[in-house]
């Protein structure tokens, strides 16, 4: 039997509830939004990691855990805005051994060192299958708040970094063949030790110099697609913003370089649009800011112009039950 | 191998996030809490409903949303905090059918309405095991939640309603016999549609009477050693609330109706320290609360007395893992 496909669960989901009057970031923005007074919203995010889904051979559960903090944090990264508090809601198989549970526990205690939040509280339930389900809350000055909705033609689209190590560390993972994944050791870090572009993210809102962003969790093309339907714009694109170590990897395994760039995912830099005045200045502080296009008037999608050949983006990425 | 049971894996976590310092509630509470100002905190709490363990056989996925949602927001009843937003992770097995996701999210918006509360956003997830976790957001001022922490000795210990109704509703539903059911038409509808006691948290909380509180999801006993525990002090109860149907169920099944209503769990009441010379005037205004023993300052435990015999009350209760 064919069932739904994440997206048309979400549209189930948001068609039942989207008439609900008051929710200042709607249903398809990176975090969801409670107004507080008009200077202040609370700002929550929940992002749940699934044993059977996303943990591949290979990742430990420290690691697994440490990630799903990092997914939950690299949204909040995305809107500029830092996670104070996180919350821990877990599901274990049984039996539920302790070493388990402690590596549980050292994973999320790294990740939140590393972006300094505390941890506050949690659930813990017995379970088919390994969840950890991170909630993050935080505060925003909605004038500072960086949305999905905003971006105006004319704007450059920039990421936070080069694309296509996960997908292809990805395949690494799943591959039998050791001494792959020795020889592309960054492909491999970076899907078991994944890293959320937060201080990034918290300059560019503060520039105001950014006028959309979204995270690229879904893959690159997909976070392209979601700023230019949200914003109603056309996104050209004047390169494909690829690691040098994915090319090397395509070119070993006869992969296409740009598919892995475009249509992976779980890849945690930000995909922004900046007022193009502003990109230079802003350079100088986020160095790993790379220029990838302009946004155009025209909402004709996801176009790239590449050796002069014009190449049509799908919208296409990261999708569970497909 | 023996694993870990639910205590403990919550005593490793606990162990290693504890020492952080500055969280205004612990890890002990029934929620936690978030500084924003003096006036005022953010009140965060997850909860995860998980199909093969919270979901028995005779319960519709649309009343297992529900219950997830009502699982939460009966935490927020038992410090009186009316939760405002409602988060929605959910994990879904594959193939994901539309008349289950249209389920879930029928279930979600009827306790959303029931409890005035929105639905903001959540995340979805392909899962070996269907998962609900439900987060709730509110606000309180610091001044008039009611912690674990509070009962004094000679302070009244109550209750919103009466015990044991889930226990034996579960007993109803796992067994084979449908003309039981037919039978005792309540006890299964307290499994299959509980209630949170918002409105009674809220107005125990205003009261500024309570001094102590929590709801009884991993039941009354377990409830009463938390309080006690908590607070450091004894329990001496008069009576054990058991509802009346529970007699007449435990009679023929030849059960103890007293472990029905002690050792149950996943029923909604709360169970609420009150100053004494407070109680009258709040039972016009709460009228199913029920009074059922008296704080005592030596911290002996729970201890029932009973037709004048002295019952012990374990530290037992509704546990994952066991």
């Amino acid at each position: 039997m064919k069932g739904l496909t994440e997206t048309q669960i979400i549209r189930v989901l948001t068609n039942e509830f989207a008439s609900q009057p008051g929710l200042p970031l709607g249903f398809n923005d990176d975090v969801s939004a409670i107004p507080f007074s008009s200077k202040s919203w609370i700002i929550v995010k929940t992002d749940m990691l699934v044993g059977s889904t996303d943990v591949p051979p290979g990742m430990t559960v420290q690691e697994a855990a440490r990630k799903a903090v990092v997914a939950t944090v690299s949204d909040f990264a995305a809107k500029g805005v830092r996670p104070r508090a996180l919350m821990v809601s877990l599901g274990l198989q049984a039996p539920a051994r302790k070493t388990t549970v402690q590596a549980i526990a050292r994973g999320l205690r790294q990740a939140a060192r590393e972006y300094q939040c505390k941890i506050i509280g949690g659930d813990t339930n017995q379970a088919d299958d390994l969840v950890i389900d991170i909630i993050g809350v935080g505060f925003a000055n909605p004038k500072t708040l960086v949305r999905r909705i905003g971006a105006r033609p004319g704007d450059i689209i920039a990421v936070t970094g080069p694309f296509g190590k996960t997908s292809a560390g990805l395949r690494l993972l799943m591959s039998r063949r050791e001494k792959d994944r020795v020889k592309y050791p960054f492909l491999v870090q970076a899907v078991r030790r994944p890293k959320a572009r937060l201080a990034e993210g918290i300059v560019l809102a503060k520039s105001r110099a950014a006028t959309s962003s979204t995270d690229s969790s879904d893959g690159l093309a997909w976070s392209l697609h979601q700023i230019a339907q949200s914003s109603k714009v056309g996104i050209n694109l004047h390169t494909i913003p690829v690691a040098p170590e994915v090319e090397t990897f395509a070119k070993e395994y006869r992969l296409s370089a740009l598919d892995l760039a475009l249509y992976g995912g779980e890849e945690y830099e930000l995909v922004v649009t900046i007022k193009p005045e502003r990109f230079h200045d802003l350079k100088k502080r986020v160095p790993s800011l790379a220029r990838i296009g302009i946004v155009e008037k025209k909402p004709l999608g996801v176009v790239a112009h590449l050796a002069g050949k014009r190449v049509q983006v799908k919208a296409q990425g990261w999708e569970h039950f497909t």
